[in-house]
């Protein structure tokens, strides 16, 4: 068996948002009966990550620059988080991305940990392109055309699903 | 939206043996480029989470004792586990859960992380059900029953599926 | 023996800052051979864990209402986090508290991660006095009394130690 | 400031024995209360890896085979743990590692976590030399001589410390 047989396993793409569910396992909360803080951290990485796979452009393909060659990755260089109200053991989550603001070297995506309707947390992070010495890279027209279809009308947060 | 639009978010049952997918992510690996020894453990309690939750039987009615006012839970004893090849980042893996010897505090469960048809790591872990003292407490029929349906006709461990 | 023979354990103060040592463990990095994101959170969380530790006052004394009855914990309601270097295996590195601007029930904490003289993370967590409800309560004049010793002139990030 | 401004920060040789303290925080419990069950492999892990660390040989030099050539590195191939009591937050556990058998490509390291004089846990971990293509190879006499100095005279578990 394998990923064609957990069709769900990378999340959906719904409009203009990328949806993880994610469950709430031991692992994840700490004794005062709520999850770690650090934890909703992992989560939204699971949905960045589960989002640029969606988009159905390889890791290496994405990642590559205008001029094809050069080694590269997304490092994260700022990142915001409010924590609205806590999450339980047990619990099914979903992270919601969108993307935001977008510069030659940057993205800035925004992510929503919700349970059912109510949002728990909300999560903004910018990430920079960089080679492997560290440099900024300019995005190339590919990710940024597959990264704009995903780009909320206002560049905010990601809207309540109707 | 919630776990009635995931259908396949706690894994399914296969026979004698339940199957959860996990996805390996940056927080699995570390800097050899392998999936970190402990985080087995991790994608295994997971497995061992929803095997329980697959059963149809909440938390608190599987964990009750016979006279069904004790709170109890069950306690890791003792693991064993063999790493036989290793993980990477964006692998799909699966974790297959099955029931070993059945005392009557006790039990063992069978686990393999699997890549295909590739076993990783094969993992033994005994439970004891305890109370809130932490004294061994007889399992219930109700549970001993719930279990014997996935133990292995020989106690070892989960057969490949056909 | 116990944390009397370790006596640099939960770090130390210096001047208005408390310093605690961080080791990088496998388990701190990810396939990219860096410090996985989430991680600074770990160790930030542990410097003002060991800080108020350092205050010589109990989590129990500390977080009682002013009444000294009613049970309360601070939750952390916003966090900010600017990621300037990366660290790798083996780094020993120093998070470095301070006290930002207080509230009646809120406090700021600045944290900078350094290597040496180098600062490769700077945090700013905003934390809440909560009751067992959730509900926002008023920090205690002891508290606030021990807080104010360690909150920089400035309100402002920790300075680098002559 | 750095390591030296730490000198406990790897830990300590005790007679034959390694031993590391481990302050236990948020990020280690779960929502039971306790500490998480796959954190204890992480606390060894770092009792190991400073175990070498005090060897005063560098990974480098410890992990060439005896041509000085080939790189390579330890993988754990089977680990087995007795949990016998709790951790709680805020307890100061030490990790203490004696050496057991060894062959010509494996080495057994025994483990206990301790509080006081009270073992919580124990753990042995088989670890085996392999080149970066997986293949087991030898370990160097210089290694085999550093190790032999910790092996515990029955190759069992650690002692108490008197």
């Amino acid at each position: 068996m394998n990923q064609k047989d957990w069709p769900d396993l990378a999340g959906r793409i719904e409009g203009r948002a990328h949806v993880l569910p994610v469950r709430v396992y031991f692992e994840d909360t700490d004794f005062t009966g709520l999850v770690y803080h650090a934890n909703y951290l992992k989560f939204c990485e699971r949905g960045r990550s589960d989002f640029v796979r969606s988009l159905g452009v390889s890791h290496k393909e994405l990642f590559s620059s205008e001029d094809g060659s050069e080694q590269s990755a997304f490092a994260i260089a700022h990142l915001e988080i409010d924590y609205l109200r806590p999450a339980h053991i047990d619990d099914v989550l979903e992270v919601v991305s969108t993307v935001g603001e977008m510069g030659k070297a940057t993205l800035l995506i925004n992510q929503e940990v919700r349970r059912g309707d109510t949002v728990l947390a909300r999560l903004s992070v910018k990430v920079v392109l960089v080679n492997s010495r560290g440099r900024p890279m300019r995005i190339s027209a590919l990710m940024q055309e597959a990264f704009r279809n995903f780009s909320a009308v206002n560049g905010g947060h990601p809207k309540p699903m109707p």
